[in-house]
């Protein structure tokens, strides 16, 4: 392993403080003030309010949206666990790049900055322009039979994702979404979440892109065997294990990048399982990173609500989505930036001469 | 009764005919030709495919949003059922005129064109500026003791939502949110949806703006009171009776914009507990208003969730808040824009060249 990158992993997780309580009690003292009934616009509160502790004095700085995509290809896709073959990775990096996928209609929709990454792709993408060349390796290794990557490929791989954060915040970008793409990545990210969560299989294992039953029932069975190879012995691995073990580029990038942006005073929105399994390992391995988080929405996906559980997150949106790409998180973006308008301009019954409720 | 009122509501619901089940399924077929796994874009494939059945041949169009918050008091709210003085109603109308209320944030950041119209707010507003004037009286009747409103009343305030909804589709508006404010307003929701559903006080009655325990308790005896009065021997009552004896003149202007807007084929985005109130009587009226409603989020209120059960509706949103003002409705709008976008730009499967799923 390089010293170096190591290195900056922990000093990224050393730089991670928690949001300010203080700031969050003032915020939630001037959400009384607004001229609405207590408490009645819900969940924008709570938003508008960690958007307060972590922006802090810059609370009303205009929100400069951004979201990142990382691709990787996984090789337990080689055991028959998607419902597409591996090269759509590639494929769909391309369609972002021409801009015809869901998230790039959101991305234009929502004045989100859409960044592209290729951290892990299985094809020669050396001379395809508008694409950030991060590539670790051709894909992970297959973990039914050894582990996804080396200790190496996991550092360079966090490094990107850390590395792209602080770019991110030196551009100004203060809400982040985190997408991806992944041939195999719920099979990937289901073996994260059994291995930090306790969940079992069966449990959390669900359709990905849209599996039949005898698809899921032997996706099912090969995350049992990778789960038994990796983790019979070490019940309580180490987040850094599972991720080498179990994890993907995209979803170590992912890591980085969530762990660069809390370190940052950067907010982080989730976006579906994938996104949430990279959040879930980031907190396991510097718990402050949970303040920084918003979950954009609930997928399809079984064991996005397990992590969500697991994390103690609501998310915004429950549409029955299962796409990926960040376009959940995308999508929550308008809710968030509701929540601190509503914050920063509403009146307040003083200053609008509304009387307030009795009792 | 004006017998040209009646004739305006009469011709309104026989030009409502069910949006195109040919234009909904052309879009399903569609769907499923882009890139991105089958259904996997959930609810936003839904309202996509709603969209196109309502609009038709005119789905691409640039969405024209508007917001209308219908403003009126109750004479059941000297009965004590709310957090706030019934001079609330007033003072929120002037703040939404002096842009400090939450719906006037929410309808800038969204791009919603927001109108107020006063259809029987307790006090003069004859001088106020910017305010749509329709007042058919201030205030309705305390519905404990008598009807809310006269038969005449009741037409008068239905035709102010008729024709305010053909002006909004005269000048190009095709998604409409249908908002209010109004004093004691769940308190006559609560008996409509009791009227329409037959649900039981309990289940139905909640906390409004915000009343604790005890005043809760009060609120749901005086609804028992009104149901035992106007419904003892009308187990099944016509829905205009409904309106007429226990409604407001804010939900019989929202009844007549809802079903004047499904006539004119604009789609109709609901809010919370009153406007949802208003959309079920629309829909009892003529029951082809129902493919035209969207239930933008789904609201703190218990009744409301007997509504979006009691019309087949799936909300949008579900963030707790209880707020109306339209706010709810308005806050869904992006996700209907997001919706349209991906189903009118994304790249085909055959278009960007990616393979599609096995099986």
């Amino acid at each position: 392993m390089s010293s170096n990158l190591a290195t900056l992993l922990e000093q990224t997780c050393a730089r991670i403080s928690p949001p300010s309580s203080e700031a969050h009690a003032t915020a939630r003292r001037r959400l009384d003030t607004l001229t609405k009934p207590l408490g009645s616009l819900g969940r924008l509160e709570d938003i508008a309010a960690q958007w307060v502790s972590i922006r802090q004095q810059r609370f009303g700085d205009p929100i400069h949206k951004a979201v990142y995509i990382f691709a990787a290809d996984h090789g337990i896709a080689a055991e028959g666990v998607s419902a597409y073959p591996s090269e759509v990775t590639h494929q769909m990096v391309l369609n972002f790049l021409a801009d015809g996928a869901a998230i790039n209609v959101l991305a234009r929709q929502h004045h989100a900055a859409l960044h592209v990454v290729d951290v892990g792709v299985d094809a020669d993408m050396s001379g395809v322009v508008s694409l950030l060349h991060r590539k670790v390796a051709r894909g992970t290794r297959n973990m039914l039979h050894e582990a996804a990557m080396s200790a190496d490929d996991l550092q360079a791989a966090l490094c990107v994702g850390i590395e792209l954060a602080m770019e991110a915040a030196a551009a100004g970008y203060n809400l982040i979404a985190i997408g991806e793409m992944g041939i195999g990545n719920t099979t990937s990210a289901t073996a994260i979440t059994c291995a930090l969560t306790g969940a079992s299989v069966e449990d959390a294992t669900g359709r990905g892109t849209g599996v039949d039953d005898s698809v899921r029932a032997h996706k099912a069975q090969v995350i049992q065997a990778v789960l038994e190879r990796h983790f019979s012995h070490h019940l309580h691995s180490h987040p850094l294990d599972v991720l080498r073990s179990v994890g993907g580029f995209e979803i170590a990038a992912m890591v980085g990048m969530t762990l660069g942006a809390a370190s940052q005073g950067v907010a982080v929105l989730c976006d579906g399982f994938i996104s949430m399994a990279a959040a879930a390992l980031a907190v396991a391995i510097a718990p402050n990173t949970h303040g920084y988080l918003i979950a954009g929405h609930q997928s399809a996906e079984p064991g996005h609500l397990l992590l969500l559980d697991h994390l103690g997150l609501s998310p915004l949106l429950s549409l029955n989505m299962r796409l990926g790409e960040g376009t959940g998180a995308v999508l929550a973006m308008p809710i968030v930036e509701s929540a601190v308008a509503l914050y920063t301009r509403m009146a307040t019954f003083a200053s609008a001469g509304v009387s307030e409720a009795s009792g």
